[in-house]
């Protein structure tokens, strides 16, 4: 729950930076001499990369310091540790672009907990590769829909396409929520850190086309599926949250595809949630997700 | 549970034949013929390979029909089906093989359930490439213990002496309650169908020397191990039984094989049981596992 | 997976009798003379009630036997036996009732279903004590809603509007899919075996309002949701299905509810499932439900 | 995994303390100064009960501050702000009496997760209402039996014996691992915070006698169990560790009760092991326990 003070703007920072002592104390002792009241905080100390992560959520009065005052002061106690840093107003919805294909799945989840206010995002907009009447069941409550089919020849206009929309919505973050297509890697790398991709059934299991009749074919007794943020090795990318449910013998593909469902809904709209609360850091081909 | 009455002896008959319409009207008009009460029974109709597979639990009378002119019944039945079937006493204790290697949780588990009387089973050996001195502070409760130390010349010889072990001790299943050896193509044949093993980590994940290293490195968010039938092909035989737990960024290689010791003596110990109780049934590549 | 060949319709019946010898080899037996393939069978042997459960299907070519033709060949079988029986087309879908208040989660999730062909229910009718209004952001596809407030005055007239709209719309199940209203010992007796309740929290450990807020305050690590048949005892029928999740001390109660909304709707999706697909069967205060 | 390098001492300090702005400024600070490097750190802030919560987990070079001085120097500290705090050395092991009837399954879990050195215990004494010879096939490894009956009339005397025990053998924490006997109020207040009960069965579900047959009888569709700190409401203490798993209609008494073994026993290490490494902390009647 996200308990909002009238008089307080709530702000959550999160960075990474070399390990090294005193870290924890320069950045607490910074941010109550700011004013900051801490309400949450959460590290990580990997030894094997020897890099430091935080999280750390804070009141500031809103008659004190302005968004941008508090950046400007933090900026320099960054530069101090070597940090990648992000500062954000944990009131503001995240925008979002949603890219869906034939299965709705998803689509229909997200949507569902953005209309009844649990996932803070904004749908700045649909892409799709179907058309509009793919969805007509679907009331997207105004949210623009763009229609960007796909071959092989158009794959490279195609994704200009979706850069440009990406652009021009002010999407933060994109979700490829059952988007059968695989980006490119130089799409890839541009919405590096910030596109998050379901799997379907379990990685890194099964790869591949038909992972559910893979599933079934190999017997066995666990499906599943991982949110992960893309890469250009599309189904690579660092896991965010996984899940899976019994199967038995007496499933078929289409009940693995029916409880798969299940699952990939919940999985990637819990990698959605920890991502929009600034839960999940990427830590090379790894993250940190800082779960409640 | 298993009830008993003084004055009934309980059958399981297992078999799996082509499917053909008028199977279990058959059999279930046979064992009624034969003076059977029929307490549990499950089928499966698998589409993909047109077999038919059933697990019957009966009652019979003690005074009346034996076991022997049971199965001699049953046979002419099965025979018109084409079957491939078992008859065993629900009350006779299946001859355990156990194997183990240098960590001894599986090994302890099970004998724990066999000493409390969980696991209808009967251990007539313990198979180790380690000696006695490895397990010293465990109490082996009589049971024959056989150092076959391993090297990869003397692999050949080693199976040799094994395969003794295993049929002069009448064992009806060898369990490798994590042995790390690695059986050859003709000792896995020998067993085919009559040896478990456990495989840490998730398979088929991760294949290969330390899966759970591999797993920590490539940053998963579940854990699992998998109890399958062992085939030549090691880590890949028919599926019996799978389980997970769920792990964080924070916890390391170290935490990981902790948590997987609790996941993999549980999946082994069900393993275990759904075969004694002839609850696992091989189905090409895949397993039907009539759970309760 | 539904598999239906044009050539043959496929049946199921259920049936609960006093168990005894013979049972089992009569029933297939008539079936296989009657023409009849039987792809699946489950059966439950409750020692304790000495009651005999089973489920079996199975294909009759569409040129044979007509439904009323088999009904009327079962029943003479069905009466050597005193069974209470049921046969059902399996490819025709049953006729729901849905009934709903304020939040619409499970609404929502069984609406999904049911317009992607997941759920083989036909929605007959929405009842709600709250106006269409409350719902303005749902697409009702054409489902006639029925807007039955309640008072403390008016509950037996409610009641009687809604027995009205039940009987006319010739709804086969009554679904509370988060309705809040407690139904009068009358209704529950009258929609007895034909009304699925779907309780949040886990019961049945928190009764009474507000159960996740009794949760928080009890600091309990798992919550969970129950669907179970009404009875005239609200949250005491005979149970279908249950689910949980893991919360931690820092889950609020907003946090609660929001978890508990993903367990809940899935819950009551798998229990209309089960009762859809004949596999649930009461069994005095308790249910047999034959899984796959 | 416990990392200790040879020239640090790991510390672990964990307080409770009202709810103001500057404390984590203000212990980091001093941690810093006194020369500690943080290598985990966890908090919480309860809304509720406007109580803060921490657990540091930190390294001083050897040479450096000793554990005496330390604990004066953060008492300045801790006292400014009002604290309940406590500091252990984390390579020492914690005493703990283990508590035994007539059930073995969690005792022999716990000495063997001890014996293979993943329980940071020393187990001092095994307390019993039973005789030695309950235990005839355990090996205790020379850890101390105590046989204290107990009967209505010698209640009181046997919790003098045991209060005695837990005394003179150092003892820091008591676990009842399937420990039939109900503490008296007096008994619970004297080893409150230090005494871990496992219940079986789901709580707060089914209190009294055999809660597994009162959960059949329910038809329940999951059993589970709870570790919890012992207060004079025997089932009611603070819930540190739940868990729950599957079962179905098939399921009789003695499957719940098998089942239930395996539930309770990693419920209850979980639990031992939360409170070992000080990550337990309790909140009033609940807990806050910070997971890794």
């Amino acid at each position: 729950m996200i308990r909002q003070s009238s008089s307080l703007t709530t702000y959550i920072v999160t960075f990474s930076c070399p390990n090294r002592p005193g870290i924890v104390a320069a950045v607490s002792q910074r941010l109550f001499e700011l004013g900051a009241n801490i309400t949450e905080a959460q590290q990580f100390d990997d030894m094997a990369s020897t890099q430091f992560f935080m999280r750390i959520v804070f009141e500031l009065p809103k008659d004190g310091l302005s968004e941008d005052a508090l950046k400007t002061e933090f900026a320099g106690l960054a530069n101090t540790f070597s940090m990648n840093w992000s500062i954000s107003d944990r009131s503001k919805r995240l925008k979002v672009l949603l890219f869906v294909s034939r299965f709705d799945h998803c689509l229909v989840d997200l949507l569902y907990r953005w209309r009844i206010g649990e996932l803070q995002i904004d749908p700045v907009g649909i892409v799709s590769n179907h058309p509009r009447e793919t969805y007509a069941d679907l009331d997207f409550h105004g949210i623009p829909f763009h229609h960007l089919p796909i071959t092989k020849e158009t794959k490279a206009d195609q994704e200009e396409r979706i850069w440009t929309v990406f652009q021009e919505s002010g999407a933060e973050l994109a979700v490829l929520a059952r988007y059968m297509q695989i980006l490119s890697n130089e799409m890839a790398t541009r919405l590096s850190g910030r596109c998050i991709n379901i799997h379907h059934s379990f990685l890194p299991g099964f790869k591949g086309a038909r992972p559910y009749h893979q599933a079934f074919s190999r017997g066995v007794k666990l499906i599943g599926a991982t949110a992960h943020y893309v890469t250009s090795d599309l189904d690579e990318g660092p896991i965010i949250e996984q899940d899976v449910e019994r199967i038995s013998h007496a499933d078929d593909p289409d009940d693995l595809i029916r409880k798969g469902r299940d699952i990939e809904r919940r999985v990637l709209a819990r990698a959605v949630r920890y991502h929009v609360e600034r839960r999940a850091i990427l830590n090379g081909n790894k993250t940190i997700v800082f779960t409640p």
